[in-house]
């Protein structure tokens, strides 16, 4: 079955946006995923429409109101997961990406203003994620962010060639340095063992370049994997094995 | 002047996109800031307008050549950062969206692919950017995402109230927990101290309620900014000296 979204959201219109082009949107064309946007203001119970209010205690900017987005969730929940955008929530992994993408589809909740009344994430079960340390003016970035994490790792998408697997954030580590032609450019000439031929070679390369550079750049990643970086090159071990041969 | 923004990319038919809606669009519409795409394709030098070619050493995927990046960036270069979604680079932080929207504008290089030519870095003075910890088809939502959170910041966008100045990764915090009416939902009801009236004690409890739910959340933001979680509720003390008069 289709990868099934549902994008709770006061911009509709955003939808499917980038979302509709290249990969990801030939994927939507072809049925791999489905994507359905719900205006949240269609919940709202006066006559204004209202979807926000002031904010208890005081202070900039206004709140959405929890009884609108429960009513709106409610609509819509069907046992997949239910994710909402906020910079309060749970960083983004690519393990979390994989997880969405193995499963059925995923709800998005994006919000507007200062943010979520805190009820919502108490009385229904909503799962706060934030896309990075930053503030943006809506969740609608980060649910086309998500959505395109996922979309490209649902089968068929990227073709069995590009699983993911050599990607960055696999194995807590930055993805190697690519080249390619020409061989020499502005007097820079690809580093050599990646024009031996030799796969082993280039695999133990590839590998201690990922690690190098992750420890100069990422020095978190490393720590918050653990001995995730001291594992032998995967690549470097099937190489081998098939060199053995 | 207006913060400027240009765009790198191989799919320029996704700008403005969600940038021309909602708040980024009415400012974008008023002249706040301005965007222009350039099609990274127009600077292919073979017939069959080539941008990219296998990478060397082997593997999947195609890497984008160095030649045609550095003649696109070379058409646009004018003393604005060049940030190059990647990755393999360093996380976007809140701070870095600050300094970038007090300059003049950005140049922002999107990749497709497997990525770029790593001399790209070494010959141009381009920062590799990465907007979180995941791996997406491309770089285009990346840089909305980027564009997004600095044209917020940009003077008269949110309006004065709003400044920014109490939102999530200020001072290295989460943002506190908003509430809003109505006062008891399904049961709950928002906590006494926000109905108090009383604006120091307010303030003492976002901020208490900020440090628990970042030591709870992100133990890591606090790790990175030291001392930074002990510091006086500027909040509070406002109010303190406030209700002294």
């Amino acid at each position: 079955m289709a990868f099934a979204a549902t994008v709770l959201t006061l911009y509709p219109e955003m939808f499917p946006g980038p979302l509709g082009v290249s990969l990801a949107g030939r994927a939507l064309g072809e049925g791999t995923w489905s994507l359905d946007t719900v205006q949240i203001r269609d919940f709202a119970t006066d006559k204004h429409r209202s979807v926000d209010d002031t904010p208890a205690g005081g202070g900039a900017g206004m709140v959405l109101k929890p009884d609108v987005l429960a009513a709106a969730v409610d609509r819509v929940a069907d046992g997949r997961p239910i994710l909402a955008l906020t910079p309060r929530g749970a960083p983004l992994s690519q393990q979390r990406v994989r997880e969405l993408a193995a499963g059925e589809g995923v709800i998005l909740l994006c919000g507007r203003f200062e943010g979520f009344d805190e009820r919502i994430f108490e009385a229904r079960s909503i799962e706060p994620v934030s896309i990075g340390d930053y503030v943006l003016s809506g969740g609608e970035l980060g649910a086309m962010v998500i959505l395109d994490a996922c979309v490209r790792l649902l089968p068929g998408v990227m073709g069995a060639a590009s699983s993911g697997e050599e990607e960055s954030f696999e194995a807590g580590l930055l993805e190697y340095p690519h080249y390619t032609r020409p061989v020499t450019w502005e007097g820079r000439t690809i580093p050599e063992v990646l024009r031996s031929g030799d796969h082993a070679k280039i695999a133990a390369w590839r590998h201690a370049r990922a690690i190098e550079d992750t420890r100069l750049r990422r020095p978190d990643l490393i720590e918050r994997h653990g001995g995730a970086s001291q594992a032998p090159p995967s690549g470097a071990q099937r190489e081998d094995r098939a060199s053995k041969k």
